[in-house]
């Protein structure tokens, strides 16, 4: 979805949404990144705190609400106040019956040109979780998580059946003529590599619309164990996609590509340094 | 290429091309895996240990010359004999006056139906590693290994600038048309979802042709950091790829692109467990 100036509105078109998922049999539903306003983090503005408030608080209280009404998983992610100073991007999931069933706060945070996220985001400290829900073991990862195979293992590890990857993310127009495509690829062969890697379902939904100097690229998709796309967005357009994911693939996939089997743990150590330059 | 019942024939082969790749310019040039003999893998077959030799031995000699008569830095694929009883998946690296500049062992091990490689093979235990050469920094990892993240990362941490990838992959004809494009996508995403986790080259050699119930898929490319393919050879034909890879790309697209900043090693410790079911 795209988002105005108005939070009420963005909520209100949110949780309608939620209900129009839920008529047309959705089990789970994930929002976009921070779906209640517009991106802040696109210049470093004190002001931009006030966005935030504590979970739970107003804004995850219409989602929980949503979810309850309509029998749904709801993945909300909302700029978290958790106490003064300390802010955090998470996500949260709501059960059917609207309580918290768990939540994530956003590991690797990103800084980029209007990506200030450093100057909003304290790095989460939850780890990655996977959340039981009535519908299903779900992992929560967020946007800049994306890019780091290490979000996805550790979380797939957890037990996660689906990897939900809330998402923020667009070109510079400037730069979209020359590398948007390469971009958007480089995207989606992330996390399409993410599926293929650990088995799992894997579902990003993004952002569309322009925000001051961003277009954000849509693209949403969800894709089966095995990196095939089941259904995908357009890049300028607002929409509700709704696949199937059949939960019983994963073993197949998992016994006919079996890397989990085959992992080299006792060779892994240096995943926790930095850089290996001292061997 | 693709390989006959001729090992000579096999490796004169391989001697060709890598002077046709030198007088073309090639600065390093990769084999496909096993490139002396046609996969030995297809069954569990004691005669086979027959096609291994010790390193150096003389097929790693032929090839170490052709290196040093070329000029050119070679990565060559052996069934390695270590001793009796400890056979290796082996890669060297030749340098351009053909001495040994390093040496891989494949790490991760396949085991399906067709590709018996636990059988034959001792799982490496040098780690993954770069290997400095007069060319630059390079990494091999071998076939299955493609599939893991960890092993990428730890190769391209140890300071790699390319990763090479000596492959034998291919259809079970009965299952190409229904899996058989979804299987050559997964693989090469995967390989360029490497290169784009990690900001570097990426070159993925297979090899073609038919061996008894295999139809190796070829498809060999080379990916740049951001995994835009740069080159890429047909499924069904010999080629020899040849791409330019300009290094200083890699600090550009790592610091526009800086996963490796992010990463979160404080939270990386279940990597090095098979499942975190205990927590």
């Amino acid at each position: 979805m795209s988002c105005g100036l108005d939070q009420n509105a963005n909520i209100e078109k949110a949780v309608q949404q939620i209900e129009s998922a839920a008529q047309q049999g959705a089990d789970l539903v994930c929002l976009q990144e921070l779906f209640a306003s517009r991106y802040p983090c696109q210049s470093e503005d004190h002001l931009r705190f006030d966005l935030a408030e504590p979970i739970p608080g107003p804004k995850s209280d219409r989602i929980a609400t949503a979810a309850r009404n309509h029998q749904v998983v709801v993945i909300g992610s909302f700029f978290e106040r958790r106490t003064s100073g300390i802010y955090h991007n998470t996500a949260v999931v709501f059960d059917v019956d609207g309580s918290e069933a768990g939540r994530y706060r956003k590991m690797h945070v990103p800084d980029d040109p209007l990506y200030y996220e450093k100057f909003y985001f304290t790095p989460g400290d939850l780890g990655f979780v996977s959340i039981p829900t009535s519908k299903g073991d779900l992992g929560v990862c967020i946007c800049w998580d994306q890019w780091f195979p290490e979000a996805a293992r550790l979380t797939a590890l957890s037990g996660a059946e689906i990897l939900f990857y809330p998402t923020a993310i667009g070109w510079v127009p400037a730069e979209k003529d020359e590398y948007g495509e390469s971009q958007c690829s480089a995207w989606e062969t992330m996390m399409r590599s993410h599926a293929i890697a650990n088995g799992v379902f894997v579902a990003a939904v993004n952002r569309v619309g322009y925000e001051d100097a961003l277009e954000f690229w849509g693209q949403s998709f969800i894709c089966d164990p095995n990196g095939n796309i089941l259904v995908k967005a357009e890049q300028d357009q607002e929409e509700t996609l709704l696949a199937s994911c059949n939960l019983a693939q994963i073993d197949v996939v998992r016994t006919h590509w079996p890397f989990l089997r085959d992992r080299r743990i006792d060779a892994y150590d240096g995943l926790n340094k930095r850089f290996l330059d001292d061997q």
